[in-house]
Parts: C-alpha cells; structure tokens; sequence
C-alpha cells in the first residue's frame, strides 16, 4: 500500500481504504452543486486578488480555469471522480491539471466546512425562488378555476358530511389562502438562508486579511455570519426549507384527497382529462387518478426527509461533523418532489372538468339548509341552543318521514314551534350561500371580493 | 336508553355511547384553554350586543356568567365533566346553570370549529411570548458565561477531534446565534398566528352581522381570515410552532451533548453544580449531568409530537375533521418540554464551573497548530495546497518522535520546507486564536464587538 | 442549604435544585410501574433469602410491608412524592418507613438500572396479552359481520375507482389477514421481551451470589439476559412494540378512512348507530363518524411515539443514560391508545347498519364487469392484451353512447371482435364474484372456506 | 393528439401527458426488480401451460424471450423506457418485440397488482438473506475482539461517567446481543414476507384455474395469500423489514458514538486505522472517524423512510392505491445503507488499535470501585443503602483530599464506618471484575462461557 495521495493525505501511511472511499465520497450527489460551487470560487478567487492575498495574473489564471470546468460540466464532457471525494476535490483537482500549481492557492483561506455551507445556501436560495414561482403558478390556476365557477354551488363538508352549502370557488381560495402561507413561510426560510458564510474556515475564522463584506456582494448575500463555529456547524436553513416543504406537501395532500374522492363513481363531481389520468393493466375500464394518488403519497417522503434531517442533526458537538454530509440528498429530494408535484398538479386541476349541475344539485340534499333553519329561529328570538334543538328534532322527523325539509308542511314546522311563518320556505342553498355574508364568508359577493383581493396580491406581490 | 341529551343531540335517537363518550371527549386536556375560550365568549358575546344581534342586558348577563366560571376554574373549584365533551361545552352547560335560558344565545354566529380555532391560535401565541422570554433569558446566560470566560482557549472540535484554538468566548456565541434564529422563527410563526378566524362559523361564514374586525381588535389580533373554510381547516400554525420547537430543542440537545461529554473524566472541562446533578442508587462516587442527558432525551419528544400533527393532517378533506382535535397534546407538552428544558438548562449552565486552565492546556496538544503553521508557509507564498502537504508530513515526523510540533528543531522544519524560519517558533494557542481576526472569527477582538453586538441585541429587542 | 437527604446523596454537598427535582423525577407517570415493581422486589427479596444474602425474617418483614404498600397503592391511600424521584424509591422511602432500617436491605445486589429493566419488560409483556386478546375480539367482529353478509356484493375498489365486483364479507376478511400479522408480530416481540434482566445491577453484573433463573421462573420469564451491560442498556422490546402497534393503526386507520367513505352521502354504504356517532354543536342535521375519524387520527400519535423512541435512542453510549428515562410516555400512551381504539372500533362496527341493496346495486355500474368481458376473450383464445384493448374500446363506446355494457346490443360486441358471442350476457356480478374461483380469491366458496379457516384460527389459537 | 397508445389505453382519448409520464413511471428505481419480475413471470408462465391456460409451445417462446431480456439487462444492453412506465410494461413490451403477440398471453390471470406484490417479497426475502450474512460477519468481528481483548479492563460507563470497571470483550459483547436481536426480528419479518401473492389478480382473484402452491413452490415461497384483496394492498413486509432496519442502525449508531468518543483525543481508547480514518483539506494534523460519524449520520436516513412508509400507508383504503408505489425507494435505500454500513463498520473496528493499557488505567481512576466498597460493608451486614451513604461520604472525604480511595488510610474509613478492615484494600480493578460472577456478569469466566456461547451460535446457527 502507498501512501496517501489524497488532498489532505500528508499525515496518513496508508491509501484510503476503497470501501471507505465509496461510502464516504459525496461526489453521487453533491456534483449537483457544481454552479453554486464554482461560482462561491470564482468570487473568492476575486477578492483573493483584490486584498493582495494572492496576484491578479494568478486570479485570473484560476477563473478561467473554473469557468472552462464549469463548461464541461454544463454540456456533459466533465468527468467525476469518487476518488475526489466531493465536488469541492473534483473542481480542484480539475483546476489542478488545466493551471497547474497556482490552482492550490484557490484553496487559501477557505475550507471545505465554510465552502459547502456556502453551497448549500446559494442552492436554497435558488430552489426557493423557483418554489415561490411554482406556488404562484398554482394560486394562479387556482383563481382560474375560481372565476370560472363563480356561481357554482356545492356541498361543504365537515367530517366528510354534507354541512353547508358553500361556492366551489369559496372551496378554490381556501386552497389559495394555504399556499399564500406557504410562500410566507419560504420567503421566511429565505431570509435566515441568506448569511454568506465563507471566511469561517475550519471552524475559527481564517488567518488572512479576506474582505467578506465583498464575497456577499458579489454572491447576492444580504449578511454575513456572525460567529464561525455556527457558521460551519449550522443546517438550520435545511431543516427549515424542509418544514415548509412538508407543509406544503400537506396543503397538496388534501386537494389530492379531494380530486381522489371527486374523481369517484360516488362523488362524481370531476372528470380528470385523458392526459392526466391513467389506466389498469387489467382492467379496461378503468381511469385512475394517479397523479393525486402519488402526490398524496409523496407528502410520506417529504416527512421522512424532516424528520431524517432532524434526527441527524440531533446532539451534534461542535462544530463540523462528517454526519451534516446527509444533509444533502433529503434537501434535494425534497426541492425536486415538491416542484414536480406542484407543476403536475396543476396541470391537472387546470384540464379538469367539473360537474357544476351535480354539485349543484347535491348540495341541496341530506338537511344542508338545518343550521339556516336554527339562524331563522334565532333571529325570530329563540336562544341558538334552544333553535338548534328545536331544528334536530325536525330533521329527525324529516328522516322517519323520508322527506327532505323542504316537502315538510307548515304545520310539521309549526308543531316544533310556533315562530315559524311561511317565509320558512324562502331558504335555499342560493340564500343560504348569500346570507354568509360577513368577510371570509361564502356570499357571493364576498367570495368575488376575495377573488379580486387574491388577484391583486398574485399580480402585484413578486 | 333514552333520547340523547347533547347539546347537539337533536336529531338523534339514543345517547352516546359511554365508550365513545370518553374517547372522543377532550376535556381532560382542552381545559387548558379555558382561559382563551372564556376571554374569546365575552369578546363574542360584547360584540353580539353591539351588533344588536342580542341584547345589552343579555350580554351583560352571559359576561358576569363567564367571570364567575372563570375565577372557579382559577380557584379549583370548578367541575368539568366529561359528558360535555370539551370546554367549550363545559363552559357553556355551566353558564346555563348560572344565568338560564340567555346561555344559549352564547353560541350564536358561532360554531365550535372557528371558536376552537381561535382558542388554539390565542394559546400559541401567549406561548412564543413565554417562551422567547425564555430563549431571551438563556442568551443572557449564555453572554454571562462567554463574558465570564473571555480570554479562556479551549480546543475547537470538529469531528470531536481537537481542530484549531478557539475561545470559549467564541464557543458560547455560536449558540447565541442559534437561539437568535429561533427567536426569529417564533415571531415569523407568531405572525401568521395573529390571524382572528371568529366569524368562519361552521365552515361557510355566519348570517349576523357580526363585526370580525371589532373581535380581533378586542382580543388582540392582527387581522381576520380571509377564507371561513381554510379558517376552521387551519392548524399550519401549530405545526408550524412544532417545527420551530423541534429546532430549538435540535438546538438544545447539542449543547447537552457537550455539557455531557465536557462532564466526563476525560474531557473534564466542566464540573456541574450538586444542586443540577444528581446520583446513583448503586454507585456512591456517581454524579451524573441528568439534566442534560434528559433535555437531549426529550428532543425526540418533541420529534415525535412533529411528525404526529403532519401525519394527521395528511390529506384530511376541508373543512374540520374531528382527526384534528389531536392537534392538542402534543402542542401543549411541546410548550411545556420546550420551556422547562430552557429554564432547566440555563440554571445549570450559569452554576457550572470551568476548568479554564484545563481547557487552556488541551487547546495546545495534538497538533492543533498545524493549520497556522501551513497558512504561515501559504503567507510566505507557497499555495496552500502545497503547504497543507508540507504540514502533513511535518505532523507525521511528529507523530513518529513522540513530540509536538513546538518541540521539533528547525532543521525539522526545514527539512520539510526552506521557507520555514526561527520566527515559527512564534507560534502558539495565543497567536492562532489572534490570527483568526475576521468579523465572525475567534480573535479576541473580534468575540469582543460580537459579545457587544450580541448584549446590544438582547437588551434593545424585546 | 443542607446536605443532600437523597438514597443517592452521601457524596454530594447541596440539594438538588427543587426545578432539577421536578424536571428529572418520573414519579408522575412511571408510578404506572407499581405493580410490576413491587412484584419484582418480592421475588427478589425472596431469592436473596432463599440464597442466604439476607435472613428469613428479613425478607418476610420487607415482603410484608410490600405487600402493605401494594394494596395501598391499589386502594388509593398511598402518598407518591416527587422528591423520591421514581417508583422504586418511592417504594422503597415507604417501605423504610414501615419496616425500618431492613428496608435498605432490598436494594442490595440490585440497581434502578436493572429494576427499571425489569418492570418494563414485565409491564411489555402483559400490554402484549391485553392487546392480543383485543384483536382476537376485533378479528371475531370482523368475523361476525363476515359471516351476517356471506352474499352481499359490492363494488370492490382500486384507486377509489370501481374495479371489479367483491364479497363485503371479502374485505371484511381482508382486515382479518392484517389483524392476524398484528398478532404474530405483537407474540414475536413478546418472546424477546421475555427476557430477565435483574441480576444486571448497575451495568456490571452483581457481586453477590445471587440466583437469576430462580428470579426468572418466580416472575414468569422465559430466559435471563446474556450481557449485563446490554441487559440496563437495552430497549429494543418497546420500540419494537411500538413499530407493531403503528402497523396496527395503519391498518385501522385504513378501515376508519372506509367507515368515514362508507358513511357520507354519496357512497351511503352503511349507517352508523347513534350511539357511535356525534353531532355539530352548530348544524342540527349532522351525524358525524368521530370515531373512525378519531382512531384515523390517532395513528399519527403512535409513530410520532415510534419516531420519538428511536430518535432517543440514537447515538446513545453503554450502558444505561438518562435519556432512557423517556422510553415510558410514549409507550403507556401507545397502549392505552391502541387498547381503546381496538375497542371502541370494534363495538362501532358491531352496530354499524350495511345497506346490502345499494351496495349491490352499484357494484354493476361503472363497467366493472369490463375484466370479465376480457377474459371471456382471453378464455376463447385472444392474447389478454389484446382483448383489453378490445374491452377498452367497448368501455369508450359505451360512454359515449351514456350506455353501460349490459345495454350495447350484440353488434356492438361483435364491431370490436367476432369472437363475442350471445353467452356474453350471461357476465353479471354474480358470475363475476363467483369466477374468481381461486384459494383467496372473491368467489363465494373461496370466501366461505376463508371464513371457516380464520373461524377456526380464533377459536383454536389463543 | 393521437390516441392512447398505452398497454392500457383502450378506453383513453388521448395520451398521456409527458410530464404525467415522468411523474408516474417508476421504471427509474424499479428497474432494481428485473430479476424477481423475470423468475415470476417464467413461473406463472409455465404454470399457465400446466394448466392448459396457453400452449407448452407458447409458453416455451415466452420463456426463451424471457431469458433473453434477462441476459441483456445483466450484461446492461437492455434499453429501459420511461413511456413503459415500470419494471413489468418494460419486460412485457421487450418480450412483445422478441415473440410477437404471444407476448400477450403473458399477462392473462395476472395483474401488476399482484405481480408488483410478488416481486417486492421475492426482493425483501433476498435482502434479508444479505443483511443476516453480513450482520452474522459482524457478530463475528466482535467476537474475534472480545477474543483478542479478553483480559483488557476498561472503565464502565453510565451516563457517560465511569461507574464501574468491565472487560472490554463484555463490553464487545454486548454490541453482539444487539445484534442477535436483530437477527431474529429479521428472520421473523422474513416468516411474515415469505408468502406468494400470485393468483389476487388486481384484487378480487383471478378467473381461470390457476395453481398458486404450484407457484408456491417454484418460487420458493412458504405460504400462499389467503385473502386477494390484502394480497395487493398490503406493504406490512416493507414497514416491518425498515423497521427492523431502524433498530438496526440504531445499534449501530450506539457503536458508531463510542468509536468516534473512543478516538478523540480525550478518551483516547482506540487508533483507527489510517485506511479508515480521513483527513481535513485545510487542517494537516486531522485523522477524522468518518465511517463512525457518517454511520451514525445515516442513521436518521433510516428512520425516515421508516416514517414516510407508515405516512403514506396511513388511511389507504382498499385495494391497491397509486400512493404505494412510494414503497420502494425507501426500501432499496435501506437496504443499500445498511448493507453498506454493515461492511464499512466491521472491517473498521477489525483494523481499530485498542489502547489497552490506557483503558487499564483510567479503569482504576474516578472512585470506580465505590460499589465494590459499598458491596464490602453489605456483604458484613451492614443494608446496602447505609452502606451507599458510608461510601458516599468517604468519596465526598476523597474528593476534598484529592486522593483516590486506595490512598485513604484505613482510619479514614474507620471514620466513616468500624466494620472497615484492612482486607478493604484488597479491592482493585480486577477483583472487583471477578467478583461480579453471575450469568451475564463481567467476572472473566463469566465473560469467557459467554463468548464460547456466542461463537457456538454463530457457528451453528446459519
């Protein structure tokens, strides 16, 4: 066995076992960081050069370098070596071979524990801003399929009983409402993410007259951090992003359930398009809606990659430990899974077909208009409980007789309580729906000026 | 069996199972919130009078009602029963006792879906308050101690190998700016729980002209929900406050590793107060860091109350389903397990002894000079690849002679490199840590303005 | 302040803090033990004696004052402090007052390490057998509702989507396979619980002559541990518990989401008895399905324990740490919850009213005798491709035409293949159900062999 | 846009959306099953000629094509097609291509339901047969140490103090129980996975005369399925086996934690081999355990896809749902990671120096023996909870004198206690090993019967 070649292998007698190599060698993944990494170098580089802690010739000797590595990478012809370890070796060693020895002064005052938080938040940064985009798509689809059906009338459900009727478009912005907090709480994540870390080094700080101020310029950084052993040690910025994504991955999992249920021979209240749906190996007539399923089941993986994080990161010394390296490919998982099932479903929510008529008709059945019938009563006087109780024991009579509330006759009305008039006949579900009509409420005109509210906030907010 | 007796048993035939009724009941936990239910029924029952929607002297009735329940459950004195299910129900049935037949216009333009709603959401934020008090009052401990210690040098440790000299100072800081961040996440969580969702009734909105903008006022809220059937399906703040806890506890348990590890005969930096260790039933010479090794411990609580709220609000259908009364346990013992470790942790930090001259002693072992050995050489205009090299095998020659890098001759040096002079000689633990003279670096400088910043900070914001 | 008044205190100069005291003890939940742990000491107690360690009339003064202190516990009378920390010194401290200074003889050739072992393993073990026995009585439900619906067909569902026509005694006996691996995985953790640790002492084994296999046939254990350091570190039996009991509620959330599907409006496939439904506190009409809701609910509660122990867990050096401590909430929580849901379910189902007809009745619609159209194909020769394909022509013919397959005429089965024939009429649910004529599959003799093996497997198993 | 040109497509008007495609084709990550899905298909199609189901001479084309794709996918020329979606489309498509429509016939009496089913057990089954090999080589590296190191005091840990002195082969040995465990929860999850689905079809059965023991026994498995529908939809072999990897690498992490404390400068214990060790780009002296650190890290990955199994199994109604196709990147991950851990840690700890006479020393430091000297006056009469105070304080009379307790004269513990004799001293390291001499004690030949024990088992046991 020879002695160690690697990069750091001065103080070693003995070659890295290969098993070792493959286990602990990152390069799998971390390649994915190529941009932000040789971005965060040639920046570095920059102001190596410009604090005289290196010359100008030999800055630019090393940009060109990276920025042809960075070419190879981009059109596919740049080769990756596990030996290399991580894409802060490769890039190095690649600099290495096209500028020779100059190429190992790029590592001054730096390290790799500084570099790759580095990265890893330029890499946040960026899927965020792709992640509010898509959100902002899916609010977009949201408010179409709401315009659309501004006067459709449906069923509202409590604990999947029919409750009240409700506008589909009220169904619609409620959804838009969950994602409006989730780019709340991305923007948040952003925030904290966007602390330009370099000049921590190892774990100290670095010994040369570095110019950080300049590095978060350059890269787009609003600060930089305070202290540099939390600097290095600190995933917080992970852990966060992947919160919000498993939120958000819930918010989608509850319009996947609906879609599932709506897409049913029972509910029947959509028709998912061809294109967005599949179908059996078997059974030929079947029209699944897979991708509702697999977002709904995708929200399991986001989870898991939470809780993975979490689990990590939980009773870590300071400051570095090889154990942040899986920090990574939960975080990239993530970011591709909810981008993806933000993009399809969307998609397909937008070439959806709604049964207006059915929902319509549905939404007048199964005793929706009782608590409107108790409000009558409570506006004649009657204490709400007391209306309540009175409406329950009608309802029962309505199901002993098979009758719906409104086949009742007066006299049935009446004999629960003298306070009803004919006018009891006037509900609806369109009067029941209108007469919602406090802020947030369902009454069409409420529901119109929350579209337009909604509207403006998509158009005007970035 | 008899006809059910419920408030809401109208149109039922029989009573509630007994099983079920202890199931499904909530009382023995939701009490908790009595103090937010009560405050939000007087706010409610104020504005229904305002409103007109019942009378002055009714509201005047049910508000006197509600303090006398108040100040019983503050006294002990008052009996919840588990046939009423949860407080809401508890407060009203007992309210009937008190004040009559006008109880029952407690509950109009209201439904238990957006009151609960608005007891959880008071809750969390009375929560943030206390609990970044307490992050607050744990940073101070932790200035007291970097304050304490400025000039103490300890080994910086990553991959719990001993890395570079770093002040204890510095060491104690970067756990300021963890608590800093989570005390920026509660606010940004406090934020979108200052959201007043009264008014959403059921799931549609309510039919009285009730005026939401006064409630919120009244109850000290920010805004009002935009959209009823999001408002009562809502509870992204609570896991949201569960994340952020899961994070600071991360937070916490890392400390806790190192208090535990810095307790041991081995490292023995530190030495825990009796009155915060505790003993063995068996072994008389045991003092054991429990505290720590329980606040550790309970991160996997804390874990596990997040993964639970996620799992259960997977794909729940809007509006409320009764899945979502197990949104409480796990928030309340977060809050308690949250705040308890803090306040516990903290006074054992801040009666903890150093053994700074220990520390001091250490920091100077096992080569930890090495890295400013190789930035001396990368100064005299070596790459630092190159002098990383060097270094390595000067620590290897080390090694083989049983010496530390202080003890070799400058022939040593110079065998490995000409560039090496008498003046590396000048090196030591004092010089390192100097060195490191970045903003966010360990020069003793530089942890000053950071302790300055980090006062300023904990004493200008609230 | 005083010495130190704790067993533990001899070397420690001060009191613990009252915080500390509050913080660490585990008297408030792990009293639970009492049982379990006054019966260990017994049987301790008794060997040491039988081994000559302690005399006769020692042993018989402790074993008597234990048993004092058990039936006062059990009649409630007994005084739990948290100053005593735990149930084995609260045990003890009571016993100390009852027989005085032989007392402190119980604890000799023993540890909390090794006693706390212990009552977990024996409290795991009866949690075993209440658990099982609920699933033999919830498998008998199942069982009963099999056998009451023997005929009844019904759509059978992938995707949420009609598919093929199925038994409901089918399905309900699909939950009985489930239930019958919770049992076997539920007695596979019990023999490696069953395990008797004592003996272990702190971590090292006990210097006394002490006799462990007369321990385990006193308390009922099959084996002793093999490793004393292993045996106080271990907790693999309850985290294996608590992934059994998660799989558990998986599969009963799986049977709550169908009892809440089953009992909406639009499938109005069974109705449940009043006494297992609640209502709205707001809507008079409602009849909500909280149960099955609530047990769905609660499967989150059991991971997140099962997330909760494993994350404690991680990372934790030999042999005993008090992060160990937090191994009992989480289970007794996981027990309790799993008890009561099994239980309640159960009675829920027993009561639950099918609505056979409409169950029947749509089991013909939506094409799904469409698998058995192409079989037919495939039975006279045609690839099974291709007949689907054929099939899946049909289906779309006869949506457009708004007719189901049963009313297309002839010539429109012979458009897509001569090989139909008029015998294609004979295909109804009842030949379909009836077709599937394999071990396991839905055919009505299948299903009734099935019912009889597991009728047999309940009544023969214990 | 053209009609469907899907296996499945009949009934479809149109294709499927590409985005759709991507989103929904598994063949990505299920490729992995291509050698369980190829044996499964040659032996339902020989099984369909037994039968009489298709021809001897159909069956032998779809064989030898079969065999075919086989080949090409082993020597990697076989060309996988995301528009084929998975693993089975991909085969079949492939065999269409060799044998023309014959191919068809493949599919009949069979879905992917069930085929999906078929090959994730045949996979798992396979998976645990690998992990018990390795986790067997394992057991066996530890014995060989606790061989090697049989004489080798060292200090016995409870919350990371020293308590009492222990052979490291017990404490080696303790790590080799774990993993008996594990063993055997392996072998049990493989009982429960060793069950053929074939003949459910897609859920209800199949319609022709299939013969499943037949298949049975051709493919190696135990059992048949008993019911169809729990045939498809059950995944409790997948959640078991990760769960029984989670407990797994929770072992492991305990290990991982003692190597990396064991290596640090401070403890000292243990030299990695440089082969197994890595080093730090910008600190020349560091040796860093990253296979210790990146096990332990991978721990939390583990658990995650224990989590996002159970999440996204939770409220899956029958049969089988699109969300189960998250089932298998998780799995394959698992397995990946602990059959790589597994590897990666044994030969780690087979090449680890011990520091024996270091672990010698400080076995005898810190008052370790305090139990030994409590045990001292029990053993002449005096309760061993006085006897815990008498140590206590003699301890606390050490500490204040800075004297270990062999350096206290004997009037010091005549001070403390007359029932003190000069034999007091006789205690040391080594008598107080031998004296805990019971089964799973530490005593030498305590520990040696248990090594023997262990070796016969790992010799005897497959």
């Amino acid at each position: 066995m020879t002695r160690n070649a690697k990069l750091w292998g001065g103080r070693f007698d003995k070659c890295t076992d290969e098993l070792v190599e493959g286990f602990s060698a990152s390069i799998s993944f971390d390649r994915r960081l190529y941009r932000q990494d040789i971005a965060g170098s040639i920046a570095h580089c920059r102001m190596l050069a410009k604090q005289g802690i290196i010359g100008e010739d030999e800055s630019t000797q090393i940009v060109v370098g990276l920025e042809a590595i960075l070419a190879e990478i981009e059109d596919g012809t740049f080769d990756f070596k596990v030996e290399y370890e991580d894409i802060h070796m490769n890039v190095e060693a690649a600099l290495r071979e096209k500028v020779g020895a100059v190429a190992g002064k790029l590592h001054t005052a730096r390290s790799r524990n500084d570099q790759v938080a580095l990265d890893m938040r330029m890499y946040v940064k960026e899927a965020i801003d792709r992640i509010v985009v898509q959100l902002r798509t899916f609010q977009t689809t949201l408010l179409r399929l709401a315009h659309t059906h501004v006067d459709v009338v449906m069923p509202g459900y409590t604990h999947l009983q029919r409750a009240q009727p409700v506008l589909l478009a009220h169904h619609f912005l409620a959804y838009f409402e969950m994602l409006q907090r989730d780019i709340a709480r991305f923007r948040d994540c952003y925030r904290r993410t966007d602390v330009m870390p370099l000049g921590s080094g190892a774990l100290a700080g670095v010994t040369l007259p570095i110019d950080r101020s300049y590095l978060a310029r350059e890269l787009g950084f609003a600060e930089i951090s305070r202290n540099s052993m939390d600097a290095v040690a600190d995933r917080d910025f992970v852990v966060e992003f992947v919160a919000a994504s498993s939120i958000a991955m819930m918010h989608l999992s509850r319009l996947a359930e609906e879609v599932v249920l709506w897409s049913s021979a029972e509910f029947n209240f959509v028709e998912l398009d061809d294109a967005y749906a599949t179908g059996s190996s078997i059974m030929p007539q079947k029209k699944n809606p897979d991708v509702a399923e697999l977002v709904r089941g995708k929200t399991g993986r986001v989870y898991g990659h939470l809780i993975s994080l979490l689990t990590t990161l939980k009773s870590l010394p300071l400051a570095y430990n090889k154990d942040m390296q899986e920090d990574k490919e939960g975080l990239f998982d993530t970011i591709d899974t909810l981008l993806v099932s933000l993009e399809v479903f969307c998609c397909m929510l937008a070439t959806m077909k709604v049964n207006c008529r059915l929902m319509g008709k549905v939404a007048a059945e199964n005793y929706v208009l009782a608590t409107d019938v108790a409000d009558y009563l409570a506006r004649k006087g009657m204490p709400f409980r007391e209306a309540h109780a009175v409406v329950g024991r009608l309802v029962r009579h309505g199901i002993d007789l098979g009758k719906p509330l409104s086949d009742l006759a007066l006299s049935d009305y009446r004999a629960q309580s003298p306070l009803f008039d004919k006018d009891i006949f006037d509900i609806t579900i369109h009067s029941s729906v209108a007469a919602r009509d406090v802020p947030g409420g369902t009454a069409p005109d409420q529901v119109r000026a929350a579209l337009a509210e909604a509207t403006r906030i998509v158009s005007e907010e970035p």
